[in-house]
């Protein structure tokens, strides 16, 4: 697809331009051959870095590109950029390449390897378990009974996926209409398992929409857990089972995350944080500790604050 | 079963009527061959217009029914349409009829798709899907790995549904006995889903008792997402990760539900509401708005409500 | 592994027994092969009773070990017990007896059944299902498409679980070093379903640390439900989706907990309790009532609490 093609597509004019464009990616990531959007004013400072060839943006942020970047003008970039994911998305099969397995590997019969995957040693790939195109799974890896893999992700050595668990399944991510419909923003990320990593049964990880959802080394997710697009969780994180993370959320190292607490969505979490049962975090957290509640609050804080209801019920 | 035998084995004496009966139904919808029931007064006023051969019902009820329908008299009618349901639910497997495969489809090797099933064209029905007895499947459809989709159900066009989500597994009904047993309440309806929905992994979407639990057309829903029997999920809606519907709530078009919300069930959410994150509705809502907390409330006085205690908690 | 090669490995120094041990458990359950260990000094009174061959604890309590039962003295026993435990782990695959396969029993092709496994009368056993080394299923089962079930598991009769459940996979249990690093403690119970227990769509039982995780006779359960290792789920109790139990936590019979509910670890709740939907319990309760809330309270009171707290948002 030209960058002439894509102008004409989204409705921002001629340009003319016949360079061959392989994909989208954001302002920090595009390469030459990509194209990259602004959507949201918080990574307008990015745009003067930008190596991307051209950029979706409004008319009023077209001054702020770097010589030699395109503008693709758009009032709605982000649905631009929704309506233009669907033909940067990777297919399902893409690869006529025999999966690597390494030696020592068991792989159970109904288990499901396309083509391009690429197993290490010694691994256990269990009954009616899937693993996409492109995939890399590192060495003593046990994926159990139906776990399943999306396309282009890559798992660690030492990483146990329990039953049923997801990783790499589409990120929640759509532009609206003004009429209400929703358009789909293609997840054309992945989801990078780092060494060491065990994950429960029935756990959901998904891919991100650019780059890649990272669960870092040593981390450990219990039962039904969803780790939202383009979430980073940090080092020996612990997640306890129902908890949830909203799309892009950071976890530092260490944070612990009771059963049923949640974060939105875009937030930074400071290391060896431990955030109570039920908490529900609505801001970033600079500064390490224990909180609890929804509003979150410092657990010291939340327990006075019971206290205080307490009396107000005697009274 | 004849409604004479239906008479005994519910304890409600001889009636002598040799009419073959082929289900059981709501008031509303039961035909002539069929039989209903009366266990919540709710539906009193149903009773005038029910085409049912025969309704089970208390005694103080019977002179409510229309000339011609029997009345099965019972003082636990939910207990005997438990009972009942059990001898008129379907099999696993009913149908010799091969399935019949639309052109341009691609079933994987590990795919089971049973007899009276029906796939359209141009579908992709990944490793270790289980697409059940006598359901109808769209064109265009993705049904990523080990999703299961059980009898009756029906599947519009270009519907996705991610990874190990079920459609169509049993709502969670019982009747309960004296000594705290519970009986099962066979759930003998299907699972609607229209055009252009998308459900995201590891979500459950619970068939009917009777008639069809839908999810309307355009709708998105995220991962780890609880629908429960009988729900209709309007046009367009949301539901965002971990948030769950109780049995015969409605939502109209456009519903927004935020992470980890919830309702109570036989409730109605206007059109085009938005409930925050961790919201719990226990009330119908008929005016379209933005609602948060447990008990809910408008998000203004949400977030008045959390000043106070703020004042509270300082003083 | 003789005692004396365990006290090498775990650095508690020469004992010089050569007595092989089979196995680990705890001290109550202990057998004379069998190695057990003080990390919770709620379990000191059992250690006089223990028939372990040798208990793992710190130097301060070897005194009250009973005669002839060896000290392997650590000062940080939790550890110990998870570096050791990988050691009496079972493998995936421990038996070369083909499953035993009941009278009318349908197992589907894709179904995979563990060589030691034996499988009741009457049983479905659908497609992508799995089923783990030497568990052991009742009569008229039935197993919905791509059930889980891990090794040791034991299923009693008449017990349906819906499509994408996992019984048995590992409990959230491990060790942490000073640095911050996560030692999986390996779990090397079961799950006991009785009879007549009903479990729903994606719901997840872990396998008990040691012993089993019991749910009992008449049970039912919903969708997307956790139930933590060592959990004991009382006879006909009533978990609503999206409920969840964390570890060592015991339900007596009749016990109800709605959507979205939990307990935290190591509480027990009287018979006959009631949790409303989104309840939170961090305290055991020993009185039968209807409680609501987090913090828990008696739901008389949580109603008045809301009522005070709406006249706070009047002022």
């Amino acid at each position: 697809m030209t960058l002439h093609e894509i102008g004409q597509l989204l409705g921002c004019g001629e340009n003319g331009d016949m360079r061959e464009i392989h994909g989208m990616n954001t302002l920090r990531d595009a390469s030459s051959k990509e194209i990259s959007f602004l959507s949201d004013s918080r990574y307008e400072k990015e745009l003067i870095n930008t190596k991307a060839s051209a950029v979706i943006l409004p008319a009023s942020k077209a001054h702020l590109l770097p010589e030699g970047v395109i503008a693709l003008v758009s009032e709605e970039p982000y649905m631009a950029v929704a309506v233009l994911s669907k033909y940067f998305t990777k297919p399902i099969q893409s690869s006529t390449k025999a999966p690597i397995i390494g030696e020592g590997t068991q792989i159970y019969p109904t288990a499901h390897v396309e083509n391009g995957a690429s197993i290490g040693k010694n691994c256990t790939i269990m009954s009616g378990v899937y693993i996409g195109a492109e995939s890399v799974i590192g060495d003593d890896v046990i994926l159990y009974p139906n776990v399943v893999v999306y396309r282009d992700c890559v798992i660690g050595n030492r990483v146990v996926v329990h039953s049923g668990s997801v990783i790499g399944s589409d990120g929640f991510g759509y532009a609206h209409t003004k009429t209400g419909e929703h358009v789909k923003l293609y997840q054309n990320g992945n989801v990078v398992i780092e060494d060491d990593v065990e994950i429960g049964a029935n756990t959901t990880v998904d891919c991100a929409v650019f780059g890649s959802t990272f669960i870092k080394r040593g981390t450990k997710i219990d039962n039904l857990v969803q780790i939202g697009h383009n979430c980073v969780v940090g080092e020996h994180s612990i997640m306890v089972s129902q908890s949830g993370l909203a799309g892009s959320t950071t976890l530092g190292r260490n944070v612990v995350m009771g059963g049923q607490s949640a974060t939105a969505g875009h937030l930074s979490i400071a290391p060896f944080t431990t955030l109570a049962a039920r908490s529900g975090v609505t801001k970033s957290i600079t500064q390490k500790g224990v909180y609890s509640g929804f509003p979150l609050m410092e657990h010291k804080l939340w327990l006075k604050m019971q206290a205080k209801l307490a009396k107000i019920l005697e009274s």
